[in-house]
Order: C-alpha cells, then structure tokens, then sequence
C-alpha cells in the first residue's frame, strides 16, 4: 500500500479524496488520510483551497497532526494553527524535533505563539524556547540536538554492544560524533567504519580528527552552499568554544537550497516567497499590490519622461507608436544580465577579483546586442515608415539602450550588495526604470534635434 | 588546513589565488591548487574568465582532474575538455563514478565523444557506453551501480564479519538491499538498524518488506521531488522486473533540485540554465540573442496595434505619454500569476480538480487589483492633465487589462503543460505580448471612441 502511494501518489489520487470529500463520504476520507504518508496528506493540503483544506484537516487523526504540520509550507501552516485551540497545538508539537518545533514556532504570529507557549507545562516551554533561542536563519535554528556520542579511549565492540542495548538509533544518524570529557568536538566516524573496523580497536584510532565543523551563529544559507558544494550527509554544529551542540542533516538543508533558488525567481516576480497559491484572493491581491504599486510609480516616472517631449509627440505620431520598442528590448536585455550576475552571486562565483572583468564583458554583450538589433530595427522602421533618418535615430538609441541595460544589469547587483539590498528582490524595478527612462529619453530627444 | 579551507573558502582567498597568477608565481599556485579540496578548485574555475581558467587547469595536478571535472557545470567542463588530449581526458575519467561518468560524457559534443571513445581501451569503452545507455535525465543515467546486497538467510554476525573483511563500504552507503538468487528486490536494512541488531538473527527478520523503489526510466526531476517529498537519503533503482540495477543518493538529488529551481528563473528572463557568467562575450550574445529576437517581434506587435491608431494619437499627444503605463501594469500582475501557478506545477500542487479553482482566484484578484489600480491611476491622471474623462478611459482600460492579465497568468501555464511547452521558457514572453496588445487596444480604442 505505501509502496503504490509513495511513488504514485498522483493529481489523480487527490482529485479522487476530493470528490469523496464533496460527496460527504467522511468515514472513507478519513480512513483514506490515515493510511496515506505524512508527506502526501501536506502536499494533499497544499493543494488544496482554504475551505477544503480546513475540511480535510478536521479529518486528519489527532496523533498525526504533529507529523502532517512539520511538512507544510510557512503560510499553509500558520494559517491551520490559528484555526486550531492551543492545547491541541500544543499535543501536535508534542514529538516534533527540535529543528521542527523552531521553524514552526517561529513563524507564528506572537500572540498566536503567547497562547500556545501559556498553555505547555513547564517542561514543554524550555525546550520551545531553547528551540527559539537561536536566531532565525542559522545553523543553530536549523540543527538537532538529537546527536550520539562517543568517547575516544573506548573500543569499537563495547559501542557496539551499548547501540545494540540502546536499539533505534535518531533519524538520518551517518556518522558519530567523538568529543572529550568537557564536550568539546574532537573526530568524527562514520557509521559505516564502524561496521568495517575490528571490533578490539578504540574509537581515537579509528576517528577522522579535526571534522568539518559549523558554528553555530552561521546564516543557513551559507550552510546550505557547503553541504551542496562538498556533498556532506551531516556535520556537526559547534559553539564558540568548539563543544558540540547539535547536528544539520541533508534532509533540512535541501528544503533551504530549495527555498533560496525560488526566493530569487519569486522576488523577480515581486512575490513574496511562502505565499499560499491557494490563498484567498483578498490575502493575495493585498500582498502583490506593494509591488504593483512601486510599478505604477516607474511607468508614472516613464510618461512623464514622455511628457517631457509632447511638443515632438505632437507633431510627429510615429514617434508614440515606436516608443516602445527601444525601453522593451533594453528591459530584457538589461534583465538576462541582472538574472545571470544574481544567480553568479548566489553560487558564490562572482567577488572583488572578478567584478571587474564581468562588468566589461556584459558592457562588451551590450555594444554587441546594440549593433545587432540597431540594424535591424533601423532596417524595419525605415522600410515600414519609409523614412531612413527615423531608422537612424531609433537605432541610435537602440544602442545607446544595450549599452546602458549591460551596465546597470552587472552593477545594479553589484551595488546592491555593498549596501546590503536583496539585488533579486528591488534590481529588476530598477533596472526597468533605468532602461525605460534612458530608451525613451534618448529615441524622443534625439528625435526632437533632429526631426522637428 | 583542509577545515579553514572548507568552511572558509572566501572570495578573498580566490582574490589571492589569482594575484598569484597573474603575479607569475606558478609554483606556488600550484601547491595551493595541490592542497585546495576538489570542490574549492571547482569553484575557483567557475568564477574565472576562460584565459584565466586555462592558464589555472594547466597547473592542477593531472591525477586531481577527474575530481575537478565532476564538480563543474556543463558549459564550463565541455569548454575544459574541448582543449584537452582525448587521451588525457581518458586518464581523468578512469575512477568516476558510473553517473559522472554518464553526465560527463553525455553532453559533450558529439566529435569529441567520439575522439574520447576511441581512446579509451574496450573495458573502459564498454563502462562508458553502459552508462551512457540510459536515457538522459533518467534515474538510471543518475544512479550509481556500486550497491552492497544481502541474502535474506544469512545471519547478521556473519555479515558484519564479511564488511569487517572487506573494508571501505562505497561512499554515501546508508542502507543495504536485499536480492534474492534472481536478484529482485526484496527488502532494505538501513546501516544503524545493522548496528543496533542482534547478531544471531537472520537478515529477513530485520529486513523492511518492500521498501519504496524507483524505476529506471523515471524522469529524474520525479525522483528529485520524491527524495524531497520523503526527506530520502538513498532509494534502490530497479528494472521492469523487480531487478535491483542501481541506487541513487541524495548528493546526486541536490543537484537537479537546484538546476531545476534555477531553470524556471533563468527561462523567465531568456536565458539559457548551463550559460556560464564568464564565457566570452561573443558566445553569450549569441546565445541571449534568440530571446532579444522573439522580444523585437512582439515589441513591434505591440507598435502596429499602436499604428492602427496613427489618427488618434496624431491628435491627441497626451495619449501617446499615458500609452505604456496600462500594458506595464498588465504585464507585472500577469507575471505575478504566471510565476506563482509555474511554480506550484513544480511543486505538484497545481492538479487538473483545483486548476478551476485557481483560475477564478487569479481572475477574482485581476478584478480586485484592477478596481484599486483603475482608482488610483484615474486620480493620478486627472489630476495630472486636468482631464476626468481621460483619466475614466484610462481606468476603463486598467480594469480590462487587469482581468485579462489574471486570466492569461493562471491559464496560459496550464495549456502550455497539456501541449508539452515548457511554461517557464515561453510563458513570460505570450503573456507579455497579450497584455500589451490587450492594455494598448483598451486604452486607445476607448480613447478613439470618447475623445476623438
């Protein structure tokens, strides 16, 4: 049964819950969702708009309702707690790891979290607020603290022989951790040589010294960056004086690649990344609106650059059909740059030593797209509009366009960085407002010296 | 040395690598290029331009160059080997894994395969062309062929005694699997569960039944999103027959999770997911020119429906300022909704019983946002030109422009599924163009029947 569901768990299956949960079949529905995997009912949830999902989570069994929070998105999760009554949520977070019970907490709104904290026993509250006590966003956040270890004088056969006493060893364990009487982190050995070594050795002999290590205050996204960069499964997380407080494992550090590579194509888009697709339509249209907002200030600051020239406009109504052209193509060009060096960033390939050779060959890209696409629009215009000079002056500004998107798509981000702004976030409104104002100011103006 | 490297492989030690360079100092380069982990040498090569990166490959230690090569991106390694010896890049690929091998090889230009082939002794030939056989962006062209198997009848003592004989298990080995004579797929025993056994029981009585497989031809972003979706470590590949061929571990996965995060965005801006930020710029203007060509075309679709209103705008300039603000709007909302439903494909939360659903909300929020935008830039423009029935026109034009924005988001995406088309590589450019020509033809066309 979980073999077929797990590989198979398909936009048909959902479409068939949903109809039985349309046609009122609750005892069916229920059984359905109780014999389907956590990670399957979240996406089930996820997909799912507010009113269904509100339903179908009246029908989840209770003790499961801990294993079905910690696979949901932010937004999809805090909006179920708020529905739910404190105690229950505190019963849910009951057996979550402490990696999950600060990521959920932690995005809750604060009096939501004030209620649920108030209504957990004394014991339950320390370890929610151990769990926050490290800053969002850093190894510490996103560790657990779940780790086995072990003493560097004793021998293989005596650990082997406690794990067997000890049975079931915490999730996704790969390597053991060697640390001295004072906690402090000394070596590392893989769960595998310890299969592979004689049994009459010590652990000091067998054990990597000097491992890998993550402070505890790094950002998660740098964190991320070294597990994909070097392959790790797990590493250890240390505090300032190198004792060992935890350890990241794969399994959280994917959800951050994934997150972080969407986070640059969502703030492109000017959305915010954990929104709910199947949020209601108020929610979203009032969280876009900032963006569209800021867009109609840029094209607001476009027309009045028009403005700047209606006498021209007046007299010639050929130039209002082609203002267009020239902001439209600076804009994409301008953005294939500001995407490429965004992305350059993320993977860390861009620094100091390299800026200035990327600034040149994207500037080089931009004379080159100039030449390119100035003839053929000046080709294009002169042969529609019959008129050779028209050609010469929008492929002027064509020009003029490319070479100003090459350089403000390489430097923007660039800038952006120094002065600590998410170049993904802000970059592209203001590289389009850059290359909307120059375009339109350098075809109109050069129109206005020379055709009128 | 290799943990301060590790974790702090800084773009400051980067900086300093290439001063040496450039200052001439090749031998001490190349005992830090000896002493930097593969991955580090990897990424010092990806953030150099080409002259520089020759210059850098030829002081790495030949016996280091299949390391190296594992870990760079396509555009870069291909541009590597492309200048190598076919003998020497034979060299380099004799301890790969079989799926770097396979990714190595598959996309490297046909000629220089073939040179590469012929180069190789028949053994190494026959290794290649086996990894080569499966598919591109399979699960069998991404997994490994080196799986540890048990026989359910033995007895765990005598296994240990085996490993202990046998050494160094493969790397990333968290489970073994269980094969019967026929070598099908029975079971799986994780690595710690081994550990925690007692030694006199049998394989079978520890073993899990039927663990979750993947079959060989799965496409490889499916076994992506289920190594995700299951927090997996490892999954066993099999043939049609239950045969066990392979196993996949999640380093591979990183990898495409986060080639395909990134192909959405870099699709959205027109640009290619392998383009390398440091290729020379002819090449990156050739290839970023496809996009630019398409955006001319529509940029002068948007420009003949302007045409169709020479008269109109010829009378009236002011039409001609305010002309871009509705098919800007347009468009940032339309790609607000574009963005957020590609990516709930992705993450398989967009199924053909809520896709109704998401269109109405997308249409809902097109209407809200078209009340408040149509409000908003009404005042603006009335206020501006003293003008209110201008400023009614161009909110009449907003609302519609608004609405179909919503609309040709949240479907466009999904047409585009049902006929096969990558929605992240056309979907931007068809809905810019909609908008544009639906927001120009709203505002002129209204404005020709009010004003004129």
């Amino acid at each position: 049964m979980t073999d077929t569901l797990a590989t198979n768990f398909s936009s048909e299956q959902v479409s068939n819950i949903i109809a039985a949960l349309n046609a009122g079949k609750f005892v069916s529905v229920r059984k359905i969702l109780h014999e389907t995997p956590a990670p399957d009912v979240a996406l089930l949830l996820e997909s799912s708009p507010t009113k269904t999902r509100d339903d179908l989570w009246q029908l989840i069994d209770p003790d499961f309702h801990g294993d079905v929070l910690e696979e949901l998105s932010e937004d999809v999760r805090n909006g179920i707690i708020a529905k739910m009554m404190p105690d229950t949520v505190v019963d849910a977070l009951e057996d979550m790891d402490t990696d999950d019970l600060a990521e959920t907490l932690s995005t809750l709104p604060d009096e939501v979290l004030q209620d649920i904290l108030t209504s957990m026993d004394s014991q339950d509250r320390h370890r929610a607020e151990q769990a926050l006590s490290y800053g969002e966003e850093t190894a510490g956040f996103i560790m657990n603290t779940d780790t086995i270890t072990l003493r560097p004088d004793v021998a293989i056969d005596v650990i082997l022989r406690y794990l067997r006493l000890r049975g079931e060893l915490p999730e996704n364990t790969d390597t053991f951790y060697v640390v001295n009487r004072s906690d402090v982190l000394i070596g590392s050995v893989p769960v595998t040589r310890l299969i592979t070594s004689s049994p009459d050795v010590t652990v000091a002999e067998i054990m990597d010294e000097e491992p890998e290590v993550i402070g505890v205050g790094m950002p998660d996204d740098q964190v991320a960056s070294l597990f994909e960069r070097y392959n790790w499964l797990s590493a250890p997380v240390v505090d300032e004086n190198h004792h060992l407080v935890g350890r990241i494992t794969i399994d959280d550090v994917v959800d951050i690649i994934r997150e972080d590579a969407e986070h640059s194509m969502m703030s492109m888009a000017g959305l915010d990344d954990e929104e709910d697709t199947f949020a209601p339509a108020l929610q979203s249209t009032q969280r876009r609106s900032i963006w569209l907002g800021v867009n109609l200030v840029t094209a607001l600051l476009a027309a009045m650059v028009s403005d700047m020239f209606e006498q021209t406009l007046s007299q010639l109504a050929v130039l209002a059909i082609l203002n267009t052209i020239v902001p439209s193509m600076g804009g994409v060009a301008g953005n294939q740059t500001l995407t490429l060096v965004i992305r350059g960033m993320a993977l860390g390939h861009v620094n100091d030593s390299n800026a200035k050779f990327l600034i040149s060959k994207e500037l080089l890209i931009g004379f080159l797209n100039g030449i390119i696409w100035a003839t053929l629009i000046a080709s294009v215009v002169a042969l529609w509009k019959q008129d050779f000079m028209l050609g010469v002056i929008i492929a002027f500004a064509m020009l003029v366009n490319m070479i100003a998107a090459g350089l403000a798509g390489a430097t923007l981000p660039l800038i952006m960085k120094k002065l600590k702004i998410d170049p993904a976030l802000a970059g592209s409104v203001i590289l389009t407002t850059i290359t909307d104002v120059i375009g339109i100011f350098a075809f109109l103006g050069t129109a206005t010296l020379f055709l009128i």
